[in-house]
């Protein structure tokens, strides 16, 4: 049927239109299903919200997205029609039931998720096929190749772009703007670019906006690995497989790890990235997303296969995840713990400059650089890594006023206005500090959008005294830090016996 | 965080709320995610939409359900919080993996879906989990339960109250007024709510409202029954298991069949409409939706099994699926054949007219009723069959004008204006009317919209000669009737060898 465009001058994240119920009835579809929509000899698909007033016989609301595919103007006409089954839906039960799609199969549904074109529902039963029926190895590849060759790609034109990637978990842990700065200093190209926080308390791009820009388009990204051979920002906005993002949308609602998806997300994004030689670190633990080390080698084993087929470089290491990783957790208080690390502070972080060195010198010993430890903890401690941290947020930072005033960025950035310090109840040993507990508990506290709130271990697992100071909590709500000690007590982050 | 309500007078079919882009990225919440609405001490869980230009800062759109629910006034200030998982996202979550649900767990998930808390993308994992990991008969148990006292029930005071119920997938095949004509004329109480078409060409809902008023409340129902024994109405505005159109709604989506799910819903519909014995049509054929007599009848014996339990008398008949029955499909077409059957006219289905004939048969020995075969035929033949019939479409029809003047309500039953006769192209055998197809092809000419669009069968399954009429076919378009000359082209929905 022809109906007027509406428009609501409304982004909403995908298509979706507007009917009034009439017009939904005479279309026969229902709220969250879908509508063809066709202009000239454009066509698109929506999902479709029913509203009753404030459209008029004969109108149409469209969102912004629509508008854009379709050209449309104000007032155009409109060709609307059902459009329940999509081919991706009759591939979705395929897989559902068990069989196995081709290489032109997994290309067809991956398109249609890059388009928008599928509902949260569909992506839910492909999650759920994944899930249960699994993947096999070929599956994941043709479902690589497709995420890569329906997005962005970067490239660099150096024959080695280093890259790496943790499969996350583990509370702090914010190695990466170390482990950038001591490969870039060792002359490596390592682009990097980052998420923030999904459901953790910050992810790398969450810490590294506390002091830098770190949105840019992929030509300002060439300009600053040019100057720098290096840079720390946010993928999202770069288009690099979309399908990724909506695909880990719908597994949120769940919060689901799925195993092949994972496999696929990281390999799909770091090939559209460009990155030819991949650290992958597993950690493992009790609180960890794998259990065990020898879970942890059977997910690197799969990883290293899937990348040898791209032919992509890729080494595992598999690291301690029974505890958080530094002490400041939250994307300020990390921020800080990054910064002692790369100043060589007596008092930084000893577990996080560890770490961060360890992946650092594998990194650049998968990319041909020998005595690669002996290397990377010669540019950590002689400052060369402050220095070329310094450089890369001075010139992600170009654009602001003062840019090159890091200092005075780095004063400015104050923890949240209200603290508690938790002690010790008694003396013995701390046999627990569970990642996701504390996680959950810098959310409570306000991050990842408080960034100067979090929390502050004064101590890792091992011994400690009555009395002793324990953590500290910042927040920028005194009722933010009630919920957060209400949340202590029922869930005990961390266990002292 | 506190918002302003900003109503849009808007019925979305379930709580939705509308933010701006800032207010979402500081509730960390995006398209398609949860959030929690508090207003005095009511919650409720509202759908996330962004919505860019409509709403000032500090304001929040909602849907009518939540004004509704809350009891909002114009410029109410409510709490917002992202409420990403809900504890039925951890049931589903259980179950993804194969673990099996208690009663309590099943009330728990299946309370939220009734009240729309669950999004469509945790319903579609909960459908996954029960098609792939399949459900105990102690499983199907809870669930019915949970969706029956989340839900209206309707009670008559009788000790017997019969019912039938054809699993679905025949084209026509519009027994049920038949049946429930000729058993009410025998002393049964019977009272119809019946479906609306959801992927077929119509569904008795449809078929009835050609001639009579089939939207009515519960306590109108009651009247109606107290007077002729029956109804025929549309169950879908009753509230009976209002979990279960949600759940069809989301196995709609990729057309799913879950058997476990098809037991719960059709046997929690019953149990809340107050039926006490239950006569279940299980057709089976090459393109019915049980392939096999033997696989209708392992279906048969796991509805046996469960309606045990809750001491519904239930009997299982096996029918022959392998192609439409009647000869119109679409809602106008089917009530022509069942007026013909009904009025005993020479010319009326005789398939219809035996299929019809056997199920009143059998469900009446059911209730107790000796000799049923041959009562059924005689209430049909003397016409006591058609004049209860006329008597319930008159009561369904009081409040309208000349309510008692069914012939002229007969008489206004016009078939869409434009048609196509199509001829058999060579003298043979028809081997196949594919029940799907038919179905498919009747809707796109528009059915069940257009009560009067279809396609008339001029013969069944076996012998027929070139040139004679092998179907008519009825639209109100032009258009959809072109579109439908080629969906037969291409999917060949009537083989002649």
């Amino acid at each position: 049927m022809k109906l007027k465009i509406k428009n609501f001058n409304w982004l909403a994240g995908r298509p979706v239109v507007f009917l009034n119920k009439e017009a939904a009835k005479k279309l026969n579809v229902h709220v969250d299903e879908r509508v063809s929509i066709s202009a000239d000899s454009k066509k698109v698909y929506a999902v479709v919200d029913i509203f009753e007033k404030m459209l008029k016989k004969g109108e149409i609301g469209v969102s912004d997205e629509i508008s854009r595919i379709l050209n449309l103007k104000k007032n155009s006409r409109v060709e609307v029609s059902n459009s329940l089954f999509s081919s991706s839906g009759e591939l979705i039960k395929r897989k559902l039931s068990g069989e196995k799609l081709t290489e032109k199969e997994f290309n067809a549904l991956v398109s249609e998720i890059s388009r928008n074109n599928l509902t949260e529902s569909e992506i839910a039963y492909f999650v759920a096929a994944e899930k249960i029926k699994g993947m096999s190895g070929k599956e994941v590849i043709y479902l690589i190749k497709a995420m890569v060759s329906n997005g962005n790609k970067l490239s660099f034109l150096k024959k080695i772009i280093a890259d790496k990637h943790c499969i996350g978990g583990i509370a702090g842990n914010r190695t990466t703007p170390i482990i950038v700065s001591i490969c870039a200093a060792a002359g490596l190209t390592i682009p990097k670019n980052s998420s923030r926080a999904i459901t953790s308390a910050s992810g790398t791009a969450d810490v590294m906006e506390t002091l830098s820009n770190v949105e840019f388009a992929p030509a300002e990204i060439k300009k600053i690995v040019d100057k720098t051979n290096a840079c720390l920002v946010w993928g999202g906005s770069l288009g690099l497989a979309p399908s990724d993002d909506k695909i880990i949308h719908v597994e949120r609602i769940l919060n689901l790890d799925v195993e092949p998806q994972l496999i696929a997300s990281i390999l799909a994004k770091k090939i559209s990235a460009g990155s030819t030689h991949v650290l992958i670190d597993i950690p493992y633990g009790a609180s960890a997303k794998v259990s065990t080390r020898k879970e942890a080698k059977k997910l690197g084993a799969k990883f290293r296969k899937i990348a040898g087929y791209f032919n992509l470089k890729l080494r595992a290491v598999y690291t301690n995840g029974s505890q958080p990783i530094g002490n400041g957790i939250g994307p300020l208080l990390e921020m800080r713990d990054v910064l002692a690390v790369l100043k060589n502070n007596p008092d930084a972080p000893r577990d996080l400059r560890e770490k961060a060195l360890y992946l650092a010198s594998e990194l650049m010993s998968l990319c041909g650089i020998r005595n690669s430890q002996q290397k990377a903890a010669e540019i950590l401690e002689s400052g060369k890594a402050y220095a070329k941290f310094r450089e890369i947020v001075n010139v992600q930072n170009k654009k602001e006023k003062n840019s090159h005033d890091f200092e005075k960025r780095v004063k400015k950035m104050e923890l949240a206005q209200f603290k508690k310090i938790l002690l010790a109840e008694k003396t013995g040993k701390i046999v627990s500090i569970n990642n996701n507990k504390i996680n959950s508990l810098c959310r409570v506290l306000g991050t990842p959008e408080n960034k100067s709130a979090g929390c502050y271990l004064h101590h890792h697992l091992g011994k400690i005294k009555k009395g002793a100071k324990l953590m500290t909590l910042y927040s920028e709500s005194k009722s933010k830090l009630k919920d957060a000690l209400k949340f202590i007590k029922e869930t005990k982050p961390v266990v002292i016996k």
